[in-house]
């Protein structure tokens, strides 16, 4: 291990995840707010709880109260003035919907003085529910597009407009109230539409297009949800006014400010990473490689979501593979490459991802561990492992996507 | 298209490509340049008897006579003082062996008043060669190498062993003259004793790693080829002086200055990129989406060589791959992926490479085009030129690997 380079890693890595952890977001995107009379205070989704108690922390004026909706287990105490309630997901269920229902009651018959402070996280989708059609049919269409492999943003496109919440459709149940909506994000390239199905924005999604996934993927739909899908959402949501915090594109800023601190220039690639991540791992060491010894210390950041191909039965996730797939063009080079998922996870393991530099190969070749067959085994986390590779954090209580970093030292 | 980055793809392509080619390179490496004594010129490779020539043109004092020793059709029209002399390639022939004969004969006996200019380029492995077991086994050899898959580096560490020339064998044969050797690179990363196997460079491999070769891919050898392999190569080479000319380092060099003179602010990635081609083609789109619209004109210069997976019937090339795959990543942004091969072919195609820009997925869509099946298909020569995406040069008359930009507008 090249002992400056890893405790660098494990620096830029601290410091980033803690700049997107709910917390610290919240706290940063409401320091010094004031709002016009009372704000009801209304948390939904994974981090909702979090959230919420770090809004109460720094909010100058009492609340008119709030409601937070989790998911089941994410209540971690009473907070002053807040109802917490608990529900399902991924598949929302009956408190979902008795949830939601509660939250529209909170908030209804406001008036131009009154602000809803609504703290958004992901899970939101699920969690925030109002269905247009029965219960079980939205909960059928759910369960149906995870099974066919459908993506978060198709899924979004066809849920919301089944729903009496999604597409900015709780905006305009709170108008004239303003909405001061603070969302943490985690969906690549930050689409706020598409964010827990956009309760507080537009719905940028069409009939046609919803039509389209629908007849794709073969779905079953009632003549009711055909008619729940073709109906208009509401137009131009013009109450509403949102900061997006801890999205991974704050991740990658944070870890380049990190990088710059200890002394590497820094050059951001993408906040967007989206293709097989053995691939991106090579494509990584191979800039490595090109640079290393040049004289200079060189940091390459770069954010998002790679993708794996499971074919083997080992163990690992995606930011383990893409390090392990570095190993051998770093071999004997002063540069390290490292990916984490930036909610403490990687994969069905212990780990938040993995670690390599120049003297990994060495390693693992006298463990008698070949690269190229763990990766071909999907089984990244043992061979890592024995190399002193595993990055583990634990859980972060954020989700904002994985951060990747070549180092040069 | 989007005129004005297609124009500037178009510029850097041909300006990084111009400089790499073996005229101008070689014009270059030797200009001004003063010799003791008349040299000897020996040029060896696909790329001979253009270097010779352009060699030539700059030298300021006559030669003492030369021999360019280069493929069959190879030869453009008779050189002043010079013999030309064709044989086989990639598999040795028997005008391989002649030729080498006639090369070792022009230069033997010298003293250390006498210089060797000696200009090599790919193919230089095969062409030069004098093999110390019966040609027949070498041949043999060679071709069991290249049909089960050994890269040329294994083919190299093998080959060179068994060889009179290779190795820095060639360098004691002209000892004490003096070497100038010009050296055009199509390896990637520029390990100067693999190119052509290094007939003045000494070898860096050794019989272990050979034997595990010959091994592995279960090569049959005789007693007396086991013998060669084993057989010490010559120590340290003293008597070469070596420019890489034409390197892939030099292509993205020039491109970086041609990127610099049309205004953008440059970011060289890699020299060595050597993953697989779409994935490529998807990386460098998410580091146009991430910097599109960031107000600066940005462009990321990698060069390489990209690897395709046949796995449909279709057309195409590995740097059609990777423009392709960058298409819908790219659509509405001002930004372009190109990539392009530096010989001016890509696959079994007219084309050197393809171009994509926020216009391409568009034009696609109406003319009823999907990139993804395009690319499950190997069929990305057909999907770009209904876009209009095809890069066209004609050979180049140069191999130094791929090109690959990202323009931002």
């Amino acid at each position: 291990m090249r002992e400056e380079l890893y405790r660098d890693a494990q620096t830029i890595i601290g410091e980033a995840i803690a700049a997107v952890s709910p917390d610290e977001a919240v706290r940063r995107a409401l320091e010094g707010k004031r709002f016009a009379g009372k704000s009801r205070l209304v948390a939904v989704g994974k981090a909702a709880w979090q959230m919420a108690r770090a809004a109460l922390e720094c909010l100058e004026e009492p609340t008119a109260g709030g409601i937070v909706l989790t998911k089941y287990g994410h209540v971690k105490g009473p907070l002053p003035g807040i109802r917490c309630l608990e529900a399902g997901h991924p598949v929302p269920d009956e408190n979902s919907y008795r949830g939601t229902r509660e939250v529209l009651r909170f908030t209804e018959n406001l008036t131009e003085e009154d602000t809803v402070l609504f703290l958004l996280s992901g899970g939101g989708s699920a969690l925030f529910e109002q269905p247009l059609i029965p219960a079980r049919e939205t909960e059928e269409i759910t369960r149906q597009l995870l099974a066919c492999g459908a993506d978060i943003t198709e899924m979004n496109t066809v849920r919301k407009r089944l729903s009496g919440v999604k597409g900015g459709r709780f905006a305009a149940h709170c108008a004239p109230a303003r909405v001061e909506a603070v969302v943490l994000s985690d969906i690549l390239g930050d689409p706020l539409d598409m964010i827990a199905g956009g309760p507080v924005t537009p719905d940028t999604g069409t009939f046609a297009r919803a039509r389209e996934i629908i007849q794709t993927y073969g779905i079953a739909l009632s003549a009711e949800g055909w008619e729940a899908l073709a109906r208009e959402a509401p137009g131009p949501v013009t109450n509403v006014h949102t900061q997006i915090i801890g999205s991974v594109g704050q991740l990658c800023q944070a870890a380049r400010e990190s990088c710059a601190r200890l002394g590497y220039e820094t050059i951001f690639l993408t906040d967007r990473l989206a293709c097989e991540a053995r691939e991106a791992g090579r494509f990584l060491a191979s800039v490595a490689a090109s640079h290393a010894g040049c004289g200079r210390k060189l940091a390459f950041v770069a954010g998002g979501e790679t993708l794996v191909h499971l074919t083997g039965k080992g163990l690992g996730g995606r930011n383990q593979e893409l390090a392990l797939a570095a190993v051998q063009s770093l071999e004997g080079l002063d540069a390290a490459v490292f990916s984490v998922g930036s909610d403490g996870t990687d994969g069905p393991t212990d780990a938040a991802g993995g670690y390599v530099d120049g003297d990994t190969a060495a390693v693992l070749r006298e463990r008698n561990i070949r690269p190229a067959q763990a990766l071909a085994d999907n089984d990244s986390y043992h061979a890592l492992q024995a190399a002193g590779g595993l990055l583990v954090t634990g859980p972060t209580g954020t989700n904002v996507n994985d951060l990747t970093v070549v180092l040069v030292g």
